[in-house]
């Protein structure tokens, strides 16, 4: 894999009352589905829709997935996702995030709540491992070039 | 559609920790995967694998749900989930549901949660409201015969 | 219950890949966290911070929901969620909602996917009902006299 | 850290239509949820029941989550979870799990659909970290000397 020195995008979400625990706070497994948010919106950045993406029949199915917890999120809470494509082949895709929490003040940044990296692989529409579609390796690659 | 004098289906399902909510108790939205818990058992029972439906390009959609909560859940609590086949027509049937707490001693019924219905289509592959197939029609029509 | 005469509050929300199910669309109980939106946001216009609410040591409890599904969300899609208070009595709230689809064209609603409603039961930190406090009872007042 | 050689433990759990996604199979964040299961029904048979854990004051905190999926999960397909405790200390434990899809035969393993491992850390009831209660540590060590 290249290693992509992308900026990190960011995008945010606000913790909905059924994602917390008995705890009081968000439920760990959760931090995977805001991943998948930051993810999203980065692609989109990059001029992916993943959504466009599968009805062409391209699929990227989560092959690896990784978290740290550091510090926990509650209810209501407005979250900072960071998002970054840190390596990209032929067949893969490497996301890295960081969940922060609310800025504590204008203009600086939450603390940090989670990090973690997602390996995404590209499929068939029958499931098969395949390229990932060349329209989306030059966006990928002209970001990479930067 | 025909009011069906099924006997309740009975099955189980203990409360994961990621289903309860900063209230200590279990999220109000969960119970309605709960009921899909019991409509599958029961339908299984009725012989008709909601799966295999599924496979023959068949589906059911929920056009309508809703829910009273009577006494909250707790983590790890074994709760006990009675669905009732009440309604069936050549297109819908209703599901009717009773979420019960643990047992307070053996034999007897825990305390009652939650009750609610559902009501489900049969739509084809394409999305299209279609009438249920018939050998599972027979096998409900049976059913309401006895 | 006092009927309410409230303005609809609108917000949004995208839809997350695991919110949809193998159907292709948005998991049904999903949209029951679409209605908590909603209502948290609807809330919040109101002056009523729900998160703060609890710090105070009140709780509102789902006691009822229902829902009637019209039409089917698909994934990356965004979705305006309608709220209406619709009913408060001393202990009591009800919220009634309408999930819209993507517009189809600048300044047009989406098509009504989902409706439904939620009724609340203001509740002690011990779980015991209890009347709405004041000042929050005066805030719904004060809109419902509009 | 020991490290414990533990028997794994091996709890089932029969896959929710909500939990898979549009791609048809078992959404991926899904998983973690089931490593919870297989911790606490492991945790259960150690002798320690998490639910009384919390009752005493103490909190299990996941800190880190790792996951690797090699085959997907289907809905209504009955897995089994392999957990076994891998490492204890004063202050954390680490469970390892294997998800393994329906057993092809009488007798003989399913597929790995997907490994991982959890880290937790011992918290106070007010969140700081402390020493996993000597009871418990009992039991665990009396394990870790088989």
């Amino acid at each position: 894999m290249t290693e992509l020195p992308s900026a990190p995008h960011r995008t945010t979400t606000r913790v909905r009352y059924g994602e917390t625990d008995q705890m009081g706070i968000v439920y760990h497994a959760n931090y995977i589905s805001y991943f998948e948010i930051g993810r999203t919106e980065c692609m989109r950045r990059l001029g992916v829709t993943y959504a466009e993406m599968e009805k062409e029949g391209f699929r990227l199915a989560v092959v690896e997935v990784s978290a740290r917890y550091v510090r926990s999120a509650r209810y209501d809470e407005v979250l900072t996702i960071e998002t970054r494509l840190t390596d990209a082949s032929a067949v893969r895709l490497r996301f890295d995030y960081r969940v922060l929490g609310p800025s504590p003040a204008d203009g600086e940044d939450g603390p940090l709540l989670c990090d973690g990296f997602t390996v995404l692989a590209c499929l068939s529409e029958e499931g098969r491992p395949t390229r990932i579609p060349s329209p989306w390796r030059e966006r990928i690659g002209r970001l990479s070039a930067r």
